[in-house]
Formats: structure tokens, C-alpha cells, sequence
């Protein structure tokens, strides 16, 4: 449908997404009108049904539902395949992406590059056991993707499929890491080795992961056992009867409430402290979100952070950093634990979601003394370490994370006034970089304002019981707030006029 | 370094990797020399080195072992990035397949030109969740892919992203299933719902899935729990207290020992029905592979199975059949219970590895009744659904199944005279299609045959205690087993001269 001037015109408007335009060049002989479409930001989100899902998406997800449970769908997409698609989406989409997994926004060219390269289509067609048969470049892509980026400290890397088995790999590396972490001789008894095939012990050890309630670190079954969000992600599922601990509440503003909001600190780190040394099962290793996200945005202090970490070491517990939501720029760090300025790195950090490719960062000392304790067939996917690459590249060249970091600033400047303004309705305004959240008084309220969010063409995701938490890509920028702000001002007094009026 | 006339040259020679040619069409440009020679098969195996690792790979896993254990490693290869490519890597691997997972063979035309697809290319770089914002062709990839190949009597498919979130998922779906499988009332009741918080029951019920010994099913520590094979895998991880029972252990030929196999089955299957009715902890599912692989590719007959099922249907089990490795044609059958003829099909078959794509097909009834109980980011890949795709349509154009059996065929009709002319050292002749195994005397013998075929350019795995098995591609044929053969015996010969002579 679009003339090859058309096509040229769509691709020099694109602000976001086309700016070295070899994909297009590359592909424009193969792509649809609707295809090349999703190449160009729209410049609003414009709303074309009159409800969420509107009708197309109705129809496509009752055929979806013929194979597959819809129930927690959104609405369906013209991405990745174009063919009805919703023009503002990318726009819209961009304060949500994906859960958090969209790093650079939508037809990103540096991604869609690397991803119609020779070497993806061979990675991607031939994929590798990355532990038995490695590409002969392997290292290579580990030195200068992986380990480009790799936190402070930890030199190994161990690649995984998503963010649930990352966290589920890391359990397992801290478990085998259990003896010698307590200068315990690390050896296997011969009753250790046949009663592991009963699960029974000492063999299969009665040893715990220590986890902060409002954590959520994925729905494995071993994972779903330290995430502790809500009753519907774990009921009716047999977990490991592992300990949990009170994650800090805080209070806002903090400056108001900075004495009870230390007070609270020292409550939640006793407990880790007491649990750790009382626990029955000993506690093998601890897990903890920089943000509990799903859990509902909650932070905490950088001595917090640092306290637990001196808690963890002086104790022989393996502190695992869980950055799967929190990794890659999106608060203005690469990784957010950075903000802590910790003495000694924690031994693991574990990674997916903006990421594309998943695994855990660790300190080589975690490498098991005897091999094959840890193995899997693919063990990551070189394709997505790819992707990584280009992910990487493109944050360092464009400085993305000094701008979400930026970004993040302007957007906070606005919603401060804006929860005093209406502060019936917007509480608790918090964030780093663009990993922003506010709390609605009641969930039934919050609900409300997700949902006529989204009938303005924002798509923007409760977390927590009343928390609504903003997720945008790296790309998201201060003319993308002021896209958002007069949206989010008209909702507001809409829910005003109805509530209070 | 090729001239035209020469890419052209390869490619005509090329008789399994470039039938269409349109991938070269499409990218010879960008290619070195290496990639392109890497789209040729050598007609045999050609050692280039001394030993095996040899001097390059050796190079290649110190530079790896920087940042990753290197320990498991067979040696380094040029797939799936080229660069200094060892020319008979694709055809003696064959053999091997990347630990089962490779369906057609290295840089078959039709999946290179699946992943060199903008289609590709725009799923790959724009990962959807495809429980929240699915494509929107995404119905049409579901019926005219994964359900092209539903086992029988199987309407539901469940994207997950590797074999070990396959079964861990349908762990959950079992648990989750319990009660309606009980006949119990389906609710969930406010204990329920607040104890799961606390990971206690009755929220976090005792329930156990029962498997069987020497079965694989993935190292996520549910499915660790589950797998039965070897203390290595275990060792040290805390598992859930999941019973398990005797897989059969048939004596070969069959034909000598049928009482006595019989016996042997029925002996098993006492076993689950007794743990079934009398566990403690209420078994909701039962997990088998057709032929337990890891554990040392063992068969059992058709009427087991179908016992196996009567048993656990009385007994409102859910039946898991773990296909990961012998599911997508490899038994000369597309699913390797299709072998059993079942009256009722199991609730769950769980698949992975050749089909590129990752998850389970369900029963429509084991959807849970509450929405979001299962739930996942990314729940999968379109990506690889795409590859699936490709892999699907050209093994039923293609009649690979068909053709797999009597290339199975051939290969056993070889390797029974063989058995008896060698009895010392290839006992237990067995398999289905290709996937075919042997066993040695001792553990011994059987490594020491495994690296005397890998200097014969052979990659040939062992399994179980002394087993050896074949995992080739589905284009693996006749012709290639007639250049096995005679490596085969020359190793043999060369064991019975060192050891007897």
C-alpha cells in the first residue's frame, strides 16, 4: 500500500526506532503495509475501541482460547506479527513493556540488526548445548556481552532460560555452596550419594532459601516457595516449608518519617538476623529484590542493603540479588544494587526480562568443586545472548541509562506535586530512575484508575495490594511523560468528580 | 574465497542442508568462507587432531573457563558460529544431536529460512508475553503449529521455555488438579489461601508427584525431585519427599525372557498401585518417559503402559508422559506413546528439545477453574514456535517419521549380528527408530568404547551405568549408518584385541 516515498517518509519521522534505517533496508521488499507500520512511533496513544479489549482482540482471543486459558490477557497485539494492528500501541505500551522486558521499546533498529544477522540466523537454527558443544566464539560473547556488564565482583556467569530458572539455578549454586560457605569440609560422604536418591537425608539436606515477604522471584515450584505475594500464585502447590522475613514498610515522605522508617529497617533486619541463627533448616542462602516489584514497589534504604549484606557474610549465607525486574538501567543504575555501595559484592546477582537473555552472575568461588552438579542441555541461548549484545551497545552508546536516570528525575518532579494536588487518590510517590510507583487509598480504587488509564491509550499495571507501578523501556523519555501527564491529570479528576464531587 | 561458481558447487553438492538454496539466495553476501562451508555435510567423519579435545578446542575452554565451567565440555565446535570450523563436526554429531535436540540436521535450508524471516526477525526482537499481549496471529500459530501435532485427545497447549519448565509447570498443573481429580469440591477456602503465604498446609498441601527410578525430568529442583538417575544430579539440593518406584528392567532378547518380563512389569506396576493407595502424602501425579533416556534408555512393553494408564486413572492420578527426548518422530512415531494405544489419553504430555519449542499439551479439564493459578512473563517463545513450525512441516513433507523407523530399522538389523558376532561388549541390543542403545559389561568398558569412537570422529553418548545410545537427527538415513558401521567395528575390534586376544 505505501509508495517507496511513503516508506522513506515513515522511516525519517521515526524518532525512536529507524535512525541507522538498515533494517528497513535490508527487509522493506519482504514487509506488509502493516509490517512496516510498526516501524514508526506514533507521536500519542490513540484509543480506536470504545472498551478495552475491543473487538478484534475479543475474536482473536476467542480463538486463542480454543488452545490455550485468555483469562489474563490484556488485549492482543500487532507485535511481533502485524496484521490488525493498533496503531498507538508501541506508544502506549511503552509504560508497561511486557512486564518490564522491553528494553529498548518496540523495532528497536540495533536489535532488529543483530536479529537479521547471518550469525543470529545461524545461532537461532542450530541452537547449541552450551555446556557439552560450545561455538568456538563462545568466550568471546561471554567476555564482551555477558561480562561487559557483569556486577562488581563477580567474574562467572551461568546462562538460563528465563528469570524463573535463573532464580531456581541460583537456589541450587548456593545449596551446593552451603558446606563450604560454613568451613565445613566440602566432601560427599557415601551416605550422602545413595540416600539422595531416596530425597532423603543428609543427601537431599533439609536446608533453607530465606525469602522477604512481598518478594516475588518467579513461579517454578522451588521459586514460587520464596515468593510470597499473593494466595492465588501459590495456593494448592507443595512448597519447601522455607522461612520468610518482613520486608521494610516505610513511610512517606521520607524525610518526615525518617526515624520510624529506620526503626522499621532494624525490625525487618533482626528478624534475618534471628531467623539465620534459630532456624531449624539452616538457612543456605537469602534472596532479595532491590524493588519488590509484583510485591508493590517497596524500597528500602542503602544501609538497609548494606546491613543485610554484613548479616549474610558474618553468618556463611549465600545472598542472592535478585535483578530480574530491577536489572539493566531501568532505575538509573545498570544494576540497582549499585546504589547500595556494598563492601563485598553479593556472591550471586541473577538476570532476564530487559536483559532477553537470563542467568546468574556469580563469585568464582561458587563454581562447584565437582562438575556436572550443575548442568542443563541448552543452558541459556546464544541467540539471546545476541540480542544482549545489541541491548548492551546501545545503552553504553546512547547513555540510556543516564538518561532513564534523568528521565525518572523529571517524571518524579511532576508527580510530586501532582500527590499533593490529589492526594486522596495518589500516595506514597516513589521510585529510582524510571522505576516509579505510587500507592491508590483502597485496591478497588486502584483497579479503577488502571482501567481508565487504559481507555486513554496507557497501559500502565497495578503491583502490590494498592500500588500502581510505572515499567517504561529505557527509550522512554521526557516528551513521552509530557504525552502521559495531561492523561493521567484527566483521569484524576474524572475519579474526583465521581468519588468526591 | 569462494568464487560464485564455487558457492554455487557447494550448494548443488549439498544434499541434506540446502535443497531450496533461497537461504543462500538470501544472505551468500554476508557470508565467509566458513559460514558457507559450514552449510555443506561431509560425506564422513574426518578427524583433524591427535586427541579429542584437540589443541583449538583446548584454547577455546581455557578462555572460557575465565567465566564459565568448562568441566562438562566434549570440545568446542564451530556451530553455530563459524569461524575455524572442524569440517566433519556436523555429520559425526549427528550421532549425538546437541543431546537429542536437533530435529534436521545442522543449517537445514528450512529452518534457515524460517529464522532469516522478517516474521523472525520482528518476533525475535519484540519478545511479547504471550499470556498478557499475545500476537495477533498468535491462534492461528497455535492450531496450525502445536496443535498440528496434539498427542490424541489432547485440545490445550502451555508455552514454557525449556524441558525442565515443562515439567515443572505440569507438576503445578497436576497439584492444582488434585482435587477435581479426587471428586473433592474445587474451592479454595480463606485457610487455604492465607497458610499458602506461609508455604504451610493446608495452602502448601503434602502432595507428591511419584516417579520412577532411573528417570529424567529436568534439574529445577521440582523436577530434580523427580529425577531418579544419578547421585551427581542430586546430591546436596533439598528435594521434596516424593516417593518413587522400580522401573522395569526387561532381559534381553525379549523373545528368550517373556515369562520373566512379564513378571518384572507386573512387579513394577504393584509397586505404583501400592504407593498410590497407601502414601502418606497423596500422590497427584505421576511422571514416565516413554523410555527413560538419562537413565539408561529402558524399555517396557505397550501393555505396561497401558496398565500404568488404567491405574492411575482409577486412582484420579494425572498421568505425565515426559516426551522432552524421545517425543518429535526420533522413536518412529511422532510421539513415542503413540506406540501404546491407549483407550484414554494421559492428562499431560510435556515436550521440548527436537521440537525447539518448549511446554505441555493438557487435557482441556486441567485448566485451572481460577484464572492466573499459571502464570509466566514470557510463557515461552514465539521464536522458537516459528522454528516448530518449520521442523513440523518438514518432517510430515518429508515423511521423517516414517522414514526415521527404517532407518531404525536398518541400523538394529545391523546391530543384532553384531551383538552376537560381539557379545562381550555390545549386549542388549534395543530401541524404536533411531533411538537405539546397547549396553556394555561395565561402566569400564563403556567409556572407554565411548572415547575410542570419538578418535573414530563419532559422537556417541553414554547413558544409564553402562549403556551407550544413538540420538541422531531425523535426517539421519541409511547411508550415514553404513559409514557408522564400519568405525563401529573397527572400535570393537580394537576393544576385543586390547581386552581378549
Amino acid at each position: 500500500m505505501f509508495t517507496s516515498g511513503t516508506r522513506q517518509l515513515l522511516a525519517k519521522s521515526n524518532k525512536l526506532c529507524l535512525k541507522s534505517g538498515s533494517y528497513l533496508k535490508t527487509f522493506s521488499a519482504k514487509f506488509t503495509t502493516c509490517d512496516l507500520y510498526a516501524l514508526v512511533e506514533p507521536t500519542e496513544p490513540k484509543v480506536v475501541t470504545e472498551n478495552s479489549p475491543g473487538p478484534n482482540s475479543l475474536k482473536i482471543q476467542a480463538e486463542i482460547s480454543n488452545f490455550q486459558d485468555i483469562r489474563p490477557m490484556i488485549f492482543s497485539t500487532g507485535i511481533p506479527f502485524s496484521s490488525s494492528f493498533i496503531s498507538s500501541l508501541p506508544f502506549c505500551e511503552n509504560s508497561f513493556s511486557q512486564i518490564s522486558s522491553i528494553p529498548l521499546g518496540y523495532n528497536h533498529h540495533a536489535i532488529l540488526d543483530v536479529c537479521s544477522s547471518p550469525e543470529m540466523v545461524l545461532s537461532l537454527a542450530n541452537r547449541p548445548s552450551l555446556t557439552l558443544l560450545p561455538p568456538t566464539n563462545w568466550a568471546d560473547k561471554l567476555q564482551n556481552i555477558h561480562m561487559k556488564v557483569a556486577p562488581k565482583g563477580l567474574t562467572n556467569v551461568f546462562n538460563t532460560v528465563d528469570g524463573s530458572s535463573a532464580n531456581d539455578l541460583a537456589f541450587k549454586a548456593a545449596f551446593i555452596a552451603y558446606k563450604e560457605m560454613r568451613g565445613l569440609p566440602d566432601e560427599l560422604s557415601e551416605q550422602e550419594l545413595s540416600t539422595s536418591m531416596d530425597n532423603a537425608s543428609p543427601g537431599s539436606p533439609d536446608l533453607s532459601i530465606l525469602s522477604f515477604r512481598n518478594g516475588f522471584h518467579g513461579r517454578t515450584m522451588s521459586t514460587l516457595s520464596a515468593t510470597r505475594t499473593k494466595p492465588i500464585h501459590k495456593v494448592g502447590i507443595p512448597a519447601f516449608k522455607w522461612p520468610a522475613v518482613d520486608f521494610p514498610q516505610l513511610r512517606y515522605p521520607l524525610e518526615k518519617f525518617e526515624k520510624e522508617n529506620a526503626a522499621e529497617e532494624k525490625r525487618c533486619l533482626d528478624q534475618v538476623e534471628h531467623i539465620i541463627k534459630t532456624s531449624k533448616t539452616p538457612i543456605a542462602g537469602l534472596i532479595v529484590e532491590p524493588i519488590p516489584s509484583e510485591g508493590g514497589d517497596l524500597h528500602a534504604s542503602n544501609q538497609f542493603f548494606q546491613k543485610l549484606r554484613k548479616i549474610t557474610k558474618d553468618n556463611g549465607v549465600v545472598m542472592i540479588v535478585d535483578e530480574v525486574q530491577t536489572g539493566v538501567g531501568a532505575t538509573g543504575k545498570f544494576w540497582a544494587h549499585e546504589y547500595w555501595e556494598l563492601d563485598t559484592p553479593p556472591e550471586i546477582v541473577t538476570f532476564s526480562k530487559k536483559m532477553q537473555a537470563a542467568g546468574f552472575y556469580h563469585q568464582a568461588q561458587l563454581r562447584p568443586k565437582i562438575p556436572m552438579r550443575q548442568f542443563n542441555t541448552w543452558m541459556g541461548d546464544p541467540s539471546r545472548t545476541l540480542i544482549a549484545g545489541a541491548i548492551i551497545s546501545e545503552i553504553e552508546s546512547q547513555s540510556l541509562v543516564e538518561k532513564t536516570k534523568a528521565t525518572g528525575d523529571y517524571l518524579m518532579s511532576h508527580l510530586k506535586p501532582i500527590s499533593i494536588r490529589y492526594n486522596k487518590l495518589v500516595q506514597n510517590v516513589r521510585g529510582k530512575g524510571t522505576l516509579v510507583a505510587f500507592d491508590c487509598p483502597t485496591p478497588e480504587y486502584r483497579d479503577m484508575f488502571v482501567s481508565l488509564m487504559r481507555s486513554e491509550g496507557v497501559l500502565i499495571y497495578a503491583c502490590g495490594n494498592r500500588s500502581v507501578r510505572f515499567r517504561p523501556a529505557l527509550i522512554f523519555s521526557k516528551s513521552h511523560v509530557n504525552v502521559f501527564l495531561p492523561r493521567f491529570e484527566s483521569v484524576l479528576n474524572k475519579m474526583y468528580k465521581q468519588l468526591w464531587s
